[in-house]
């Protein structure tokens, strides 16, 4: 499948080399093309890799990932541009996170809002899906590095998107639990998981940590 | 050892109940002594327990724990009184919870603060551990009604208040995981997680879920 990633930090780099891996074809955007990071990231992801704008990567993709920082996903989106969006599957993975004041960092929005509905809002035939955005990079693709069985949770307000997102997840990046919150409005619920994410990781001194759903 | 319940629903019931049963003296706190719920309660629990105003329970207690709804908990606790409280152990069950505009509720505070925080402020000598708010009421007091392992977490700023508090938890409630934290700051993550824990309940159709912390 052609992929449109968006981003070239940690987030878009570890998943576009994975879906790189998978036999996907991927365009990584950015504010401007020809980045270092894109560059090199392209010699290392191989010979179906490329990389561009924000609004390449988009035409570029079937399915785009949103991997840009949370408080910069709606103008990276808006330089995508809503036509390359439309129709599309839409995954955002970003967390609005604000760390000008330090750690723990707080959200830019929450509780009554949250930034999959701004996107969901702001382009409203993208196929937002909200996944992803409750582990560090390396588990995304990877989530047997956290031992044990670990929940991963999923939302949006299209079920065929979703289920097609869930696919990749668990047979793409190996998930072996994946639970559907419901509609958009439950990223409010994924984001603000970030709060005790953010703990944990202060606590424990490592990124590889996740919750397991027990009922 | 004595112990104060701030509240008469279901939160402040079974966690009075299960104190009375494990032998402590228990005396139940609300509004207004005498009421139907607290006497009914009193007989109940047994010949130890009793029952009355917010400030003849917090009074009554070396340890005291607020189980009064979240909107309410600093009306109750001025009502309680800060000489009732002074230097005491005052455990945090509530959730700033807003149910105004329907399911799911939101928060009444979170992200920059949270109601531990809030407490904590205005009851500066009383030692505010937060915890149980995590989890329904039954599971407080009887967390095998989960099945699995899973985490209750602990927050607060006086190491002795929570290490008397974990013990309650361990020896007396049967939790085999508890986390602590860190400060009274993570409250925000304690009570910020009834985000996902809401919509979890009205995912999975039961109150009986928790997380459990993979790492």
């Amino acid at each position: 499948m052609r992929i449109g990633i968006l981003g070239t930090g940690v987030v878009g780099k570890t998943l576009g080399s994975k879906l790189a891996k998978l036999g996907h074809d991927v365009r990584m955007g950015s504010r401007k093309a020809g980045g270092d990071q894109a560059k090199a990231w392209v010699k290392e992801a191989g010979s179906k890799s490329s990389e561009g704008t924000f609004a390449d990567a988009a035409a570029h993709g079937e399915m785009v990932f949103n991997c840009t920082s949370g408080m910069g996903s709606l103008e990276a989106l808006n330089a995508a541009g809503a036509r390359n969006l439309e129709g599309k599957v839409l995954v955002d993975v970003a967390n609005p996170l604000d760390f000008s004041k330090g750690m723990p960092p707080t959200l830019s929005v929450c509780n009554t809002d949250s930034l999959g509905e701004q996107i969901q809002r702001a382009f409203p035939t993208a196929k937002v899906v909200k996944t992803l955005n409750t582990v560090t990079a390396a588990a995304m693709v990877e989530p047997s590095i956290i031992p044990g069985v670990h929940t991963m949770f999923v939302s949006g307000n299209d079920a065929k998107a979703k289920a097609e997102v869930v696919n990749f997840l668990k047979t793409g990046f190996g998930w072996k639990e994946v639970m559907d919150l419901g509609d958009i409005s439950c990223a409010r619920a994924q984001e603000m998981h970030l709060a005790l994410w953010v703990r944990l990781y202060m606590k424990l001194q490592t990124p590889n940590v996740n919750v397991h759903v027990a009922r």
